[in-house]
């Protein structure tokens, strides 16, 4: 995972689904190759052999629920996710949050078979436990400002700087990232400056008249 | 959903992930096409939209957990996938089972923008539980059959029986399929004999050496 | 379970916990006693033995998540219900919602040793599936009425009627009740009207100041 | 939490539940005394309010779902357990696993308010997550061994050692516990050996013919 990074999550929202999920996934590419920065779409899980497949920027999963493959009907399992060309995975969203030993499996999984793995986290405290569990990055999001175009990074930016507090001291190898209420540039340049390694937007981007013209935005600040 | 049916389950099997994924399905469209019986595939997730734009077949998703698009991250929402070409869905598979308020729900929104519906459920009670929710077929499924290769059809037939006999009773629009340890043209022959309208298979189908010759075997029965 | 019949849901609200369900539990008692009318009462799990020792009406679990005694800590086994002298259970309250193959084999076990079975469902089309399970009764609680202190009986009778029909058509042998917002006699009143043979009742009666007064209130139109 | 500690889960065991989860905690209590040890009974939720008020051990509870009291049906409020006696708190056993998030905020809250709490966790990497959320211990419990009788001190003690090595290097103020197949009080004198701080029974207590006399065998080796 290329540090500093803009992860773009797709959740299932219909302006990224489907045929639009390769649009916003090609909108991203172009400004991750024109600005030279790293940029990463997680697209639905419908969707994902088929993005994975059009785009040269890393392509997240939003989760995956077992380790293996097998019988596991309507499960993503980890180990199927590298074949399609999936790079790195989102874990414990909270709009799928993950039991902590399944959690600790998945993860130690993914990055058995080389892939970037970013574990979700509502506070600092939470954090901290995932950080332990030894993941490329942590991102930290406040349920509450997700969705709400209330950035994190302004808004509750005490909850960053512990965050990043407590990480670095204890799991100083983990990125801390950040996300929840992502609008503007002006947004994840508050992020970076508070000491996170990247941004994980989700609406901003998708439901974006041009997603071209928001994603260069948000990207921008990445340049430092 | 044309009648009878042969539903193949991929689950998350490695055998029928990514590029293998494409050629179970193209298997089971030629031998679809050649026996002229009605065949659908049920890919991973992961692997739905490019199996659905490669196949003629109807492809049915493994399941979804919420109704509509939206902000839910790592969840499959029943109206993204129309678009990508899905036209069926399986429910409640005991290997991701369902709250009975969502299965409901689930049901509803799905026949509601078209696709077939089919709930699985473990034995005749919560079978008529199933149908009562007004899906096209129920798959009564005895969990501690599946994947061993013991046909539901031949070691509890018992099962079929009843589960045929209380919902033609209460139900009759709803469809009764079979599953569980089908291995065989035989097993699939003797659970249309007991009354089913249909069987679903996983691992008989999808672990073949030769997916083509056993997809063959298995849906040569549904000729009548 | 002897209908029609008012019962009362401590849920795990401070207002009926520790000393105050036995307070609540035995006001419920009194009320049953002096109008001769069936009540039950539901104290939170961790109240069940000591309610059920100390009132002669029926007290009904909450809930369950196993079926017999075992290695399951934290979960509540149904037979180990009935030695602590517990008389029924209720099943699937939206705010404790069950996978539907679990559900039936709990009513089935519960059924089986003898307790009073009441699934809660959300709307017509789930109870019916839920009457198919074979319950003494099913509770039809429209959840974004629960708490709000506006009756389904009084803002949507139609959820009550509709149910009633198809239940008694398909399971007349099951007993509709409902819930949802009931606060008043007068709402209790209406959903007999309706069709019902009880109500299931939380807020009104455990944060009532006076809890004889109000339970009495809620009871009186169960004498017809 | 006075250490070295021998916690007793009674589970959902037939063999702990209503009459006999009173007398199991009254032998554990006379051991208590006698040995001037540190014993805790962890009784099912059903029997928690009466176990409590009949010894003077301390009595966990062996899992919570939500923090605070209110309308959360069949669940068990962190709040609640004061009151009705209860000093500590088991959470994520292998058998009720929870949601990392949840964890963390019923953690918090119930050291908030007083209670002990204990974390379970199946291997070193998840247990050091675990520590990182602050609780007074953690116990660290292999599940393929719970319930075999091969002890974890005796089978896997490296699980232990490797556990207890990354614990005390990050959150030395975390108490390291174990768990899982501790039959006798050999095993319980090799986990503590091995540098934990006590130990988790469940059936070798539980299933005894003779309570006291098992409850005594274990607890022997805390005296040092």
């Amino acid at each position: 995972m290329r540090l500093p990074i803009l992860i773009l999550n797709f959740k299932s929202y219909a302006e990224a689904a489907g045929r639009r999920a390769l649009e916003v996934a090609k909108s991203a590419e172009r400004v991750a190759k024109e600005l030279g920065v790293s940029i990463a779409v997680a697209p639905n899980h419908v969707d994902l052999a088929k993005v994975a497949e059009s785009v040269e920027i890393p392509v997240f999963a939003q989760g995956a629920e077992v380790e293996a493959p097998g019988a596991y009907t309507a499960h993503v399992a980890v180990e199927n996710l590298r074949e399609i060309g999936v790079r790195g995975l989102i874990l414990n969203h909270s709009e799928a949050p993950l039991q902590l030993n399944l959690l600790a499996r998945l993860t130690a999984r993914a990055k058995a078979i080389g892939l970037d793995v970013v574990i979700c986290a509502p506070d600092p405290a939470t954090s901290l436990a995932a950080a332990a569990l030894g993941p490329h990055g942590v991102a930290v999001e406040p349920p509450e400002l997700i969705g709400t175009g209330r950035a994190v990074s302004k808004y509750k930016p005490e909850v960053i700087v512990e965050t990043v507090k407590r990480i670095s001291e204890k799991f100083p190898e983990v990125a801390v990232i950040t996300g929840a209420g992502i609008e503007s540039g002006e947004d994840v340049a508050a992020a970076l400056k508070l000491g996170t390694r990247g941004v994980l937007v989700a609406s901003a981007a998708v439901k974006a008249k041009d997603h071209y013209a928001k994603i260069k935005e948000l990207a921008t600040p990445l340049l430092g």
